[in-house]
């Protein structure tokens, strides 16, 4: 069988390197992709790594960062060495951090540090209300929430930045799944908000950085 | 073959007449149907009645009352005998109407004259934020919407009354059919406000109908 | 990154306080929130909480009351404290006794006590025919079914009262998940019943509560 | 190409001939089939025979029998020739009398004449009690019913004879098409009902005519 | 709490004892209605019980019978007391055999002895073909695959008796859950198949009762 | 704006030119097409005409061939041109004649005459028990069905060619648009079928295609 | 009731005027909006309008561009004011130009000058690679595709602009509608492009406006 | 009961065995089947057997073969023995790997050597590029892709052998379960490539047994 093959002219064509998706690979097959990442000598970024293989891996990497809530394996991971880039993250609730992190671990290792704003679900709605010149300061925000995802549409109404909606597997019933938080924010259809799919904050945080990428030149 | 049954005792046991859905039924067999109620002197409430059948409808019963927006055909209507009744119908848009006006109808065939407020979604939101001291003052509120059908889960987190919500056949793609505005709004789950099926105006006045006698008690 | 920010202000404008969703957040997240509440003086309400969750904030909270049936936690529950209220709780089976519970203990945590009316579900339709009597003396019905949900269906064609419909998770085949009882609750056209998401007991405790304070006006 | 070919021996191996499926053939290829019957002297029965294709075919056949209500069309009906089989066709509206008489017309075509028993929904409880001395009578019964289907299961709780239900495509919303009695009845998991798909007026006929078959032996 | 209500008097409508569902009941509970059924001398049957809950079940009534393959339970079961019935239970496979099992247990708390027919699926068509003299003897055929379920539809051209299918849940990808077999037979248009719920092995029985019974008379 | 782009070089890499999808265009954008193909000297195949739209195309191309009944129009077809190919398309009745002719009219177009065997769907299992010797002389299968699609299931289970699955959009109910023929075709598990689209009959005829290209070399 | 409210403040908070969805609303309720923009002397522009709308408006304001491919109208359209502005609509085929043109319009309402680039899907792979060089050159892409909707996960690998994915619903069975285009657009997880609903190029062009407004500051 | 009977005569039918579906039967079963074979002097096949079942096999027949990655057990498995056979399976990353295998050891069991080539999705199209005259030599290509399914699309539109796509249950939100994948494929109408059930590697690889046989005749 042929051995795998990492797509290294990624960050040529597109900007960004290629991104190692965790969840349906094993243990030993990414610790092999890792190595082959430390030979070249550059960092590396596993998402949706299950908490066991969180484990495993950092017992191969000890010096690499792990986040749990998020499912986020980074081989380095400084904080100190992170950019501000005007990014926004905005979350509806604390259900949501698991995807706030994601967004926010994307864009670390990007060299990126982007600001999180949780707890400004529409349920309570002036909470938002009390926030929004704080938002305004954003160049682009990206929001997530579940349940019925109401957030990115009543903030789409509000501000003119670029927003990226990212519905959150979190609910119970018809919003088991993210599915009913998904087709409301799809549904959305006056404001140019756009949409990732569910739980999909490393697709939303490499969204935030095509747009930031053409900012920057 | 047996013929029709009308179950005129619906009255004494839920409060309110049958009503007559009357998408599925040939003309003819609504026809035979309102001459049963006339012949007891009754008025009657058909619903869903298509623009041709209404038509119809009307060249048999010319002193009737067919709203075609709604599809709503009434035997009698006279909106100077109408009584106030503290229920208001808000909608998203204009597109929403032909719901609102089912609401509408479905009261005033019970003798109530609701209160109809279109066009404050949650895209223009400070249309709403203008309008909340009037809201207050009503005693139920059927909220209609379609598209992402927010605008139920903004309200609920925003006044204290029972909140029926009507999601509405408006919209395409994975709005299409109203099906994002009510697992939208089912999905809405912290705020306490109920659901219908898609465009069911006339359940939705019925609901608050049976809120309203609780009232009166 | 921004802590929490609970909604205090909610009992202000809806009338009731917010309530926390526990299923999706971490055991850590939960005590630093419940802490929160401590401080200012305030009863709190942690909806599906799972098991072991639930166990650990027992620890934590050695004065708290758990329902593992439901999955409901209070900071503070004393039955003898509750008020009557006039709101029934009626449920298909004993499969369904999850749900009861939690409509009762969110309730409960508003101060009322509500009834709880188990197994008189339509296959044994003689066992409800025998309790409508019962029945018409509450102000409010919250009905719950699985499988098929056909119980608010004939109970709206019975009874005049506001009536809150709930699906429950109760089944197999096309009932799993309770989207059948979900859908035919929502498609029972002709009697003005209502309904919220699948297992949404607090949701619907939440409505009944909104149509009682109007009652109380 | 190859030309159609009737499975005339079909009667031999499961008691009743080949039925022909009309929505999807042209007009042309059904009279060709309708001829083949006529050559070999047989009786023919075509289902889901559009309104403008009954037309078509009553033009060649004019001593034929068309049904527009249930677009059933057959070469050969004489009503006074068909014999009592105590099955009683029962349905919820009379929306649903479209499937009534698909049900009746299929078992005219095998011979049979079967009772209809129209109007006597759930939400109209007391009009099916009144009848239930009636029901019991039938050795067979086919029960039919659109948005939320829930007659069978009422029935199924009251009643010991072999229950076929057939759900029809009546409703909106979540109710459209006929998924939502489909399900509901499928959901009903307690009382031993069977089911055919939606609008299987002849279906449902033919299973009934399976059961009348083994009672005749 | 009202505690549970048995429906004693099932029996006396439909001619079967209500049957208790286990997989959504605690164990507790479902030994406080067995305890109830022992009170009053009946036998009695608790379906879809998960391993862990019949384990406790059988320590409490350690003469009781646990069929751990298709999760059935009775309170007493002896083969040798059954009655022959004429009833056969064909299956697809030998992965379909759980559904099997719970048909046959259901039959045989109501003192019946159907016979057993495994392994005649559609892609070994011969096997089914060779078997045909023997199941032309049955006076009902309970039917039962999973994956496309095209079983029923093969059987009933080929033989004239009462068909009842049970789509089951086994396969994966679009057959996950059994739903393409419930379709596939729902589909079947042509030859007066019914079909019951996914896995409803027992619902199948008791609709095979309801005609034993019919032939009885 | 750019003009369209023919995608001539397609037959060099895939062995067949690009075919016309017809139902998604305008009448001029085709006839346009058309043009550039006819300058080129090309035979054109265009799928998916509605009928007025092939009414207007044979209006400028009166030379061209029309098939109403599979709506496919080519500018140029001569049957006596084409060169057996021992491929056979096989449908469970006449009401998949619309597919039978969209496999055929692809497979002349390439230059290849296939052969139509129509209505030996599996309620009457014998019609095709009959035809086994003819239906092992083809090297290709392409196999049609709809409702419930068992079709294929039969066919894979006694013959050894290369057989693919088309599901056609026949049928009401749970069957309508071909959803449960599709999955039906795609559940059957065991056999080495391959399934396309529902109604791609040209997509059907290009797969069989490919494997005939291996078979010439 | 209340008459319609437009929200002009909206061009203020987010950066753009409300535009008219015209799809849901009566051709004399669009035609009471347009004269209020007029009587501010606003341009305005309405969506998804049907051809006997669209007519009816034009009858009414003859001045205005009606564009029939997409369904779009305008008040004011002068192609020549248009800026130019580094957007690029890039389509799979010609079925795709209704939404190109959707795209098109709802930039020339901002004032701005898109390109239009078609034919350049998947299944003709070079002339994407051929144009690479081209597209390089624009600051936003905005790509729309049917069928099975691959180009934008295609083009995603290949540039590192902005881009956002148009579902487009050209396609039929499993196609129908745009679902699977939506999903496979949605699934497409590693390259941060992004999604708006199905046919919403109104949103798409919106979305590309604000990243465009990012980058004029 | 019946025992089982294995499908003996099928190779003789269609040329190959019957293979054994293990995940839904119990090890005891399936040791019991196993030994038929074995008594027969037969290699046998047994997919989709979960790690435990594995190992409870293993121990059972300890020179048998358990690939656990693909939950593949074959009671005899030498590589050395295997022949060349032209079939390449294709995937589009180290996720699908379990897919891949499935593939592989079918065809191992068949007797046949495949060649498996991994890592080149559409992400990093310049990969598949490269690889493309290595491609070219193959006579059948089984091309495997999760999440959107783009692969066997672009490789349809490069290269002119027979395709099996396999869909693969890689991927979450809309893509968990494999669901866009499948819809992705089957949707891609334009180059006549077939689709199997998702995660169905085995049918796959029967799929392209029956093209390599037709080659051989």
């Amino acid at each position: 069988m042929d051995s795998f093959q990492i797509d290294h002219k990624r960050i040529d064509r597109v900007g960004f390197p290629e991104i190692i998706y965790g969840a349906s690979k094993t243990s030993e097959v990414i610790v092999e992709i890792l190595q082959d990442y430390i030979r070249k000598g550059d960092n590396a970024l596993v998402t949706k790594v299950q908490e066991e293989k969180g484990a495993y891996l950092m017992s191969h990497f000890p010096k690499a960062h792990f986040d749990a809530l998020s499912s986020m394996f980074l081989l380095e991971y400084e904080e100190a060495k992170l950019q501000d880039c005007g990014i926004g993250i905005i979350a509806a609730g604390t259900s949501d951090l698991f995807i706030v992190n994601e967004v926010y671990y994307t864009l670390a290792y990007l060299g990126l540090k982007a600001d999180r704003i949780v707890d400004i679900g529409v349920a309570g709605l002036y909470r938002l209300l009390e926030k929004l010149d704080l938002l305004k300061q954003y160049k682009v925000l990206v929001v997530i929430a579940g349940f019925e995802g109401a957030l990115p549409t009543v903030i789409g109404g509000l501000l003119p930045q670029p927003i990226i909606a990212v519905p959150a597997s979190v609910g119970y019933g018809v919003a088991a799944g993210g599915k009913a938080a998904l087709d409301s924010m799809l549904a959305s259809c006056a404001n140019g908000i756009t949409v990732v799919n569910i739980d999909n904050g490393c697709g939303a945080a490499l969204a935030a950085y095509r747009i930031y990428s053409q900012l920057q030149r």
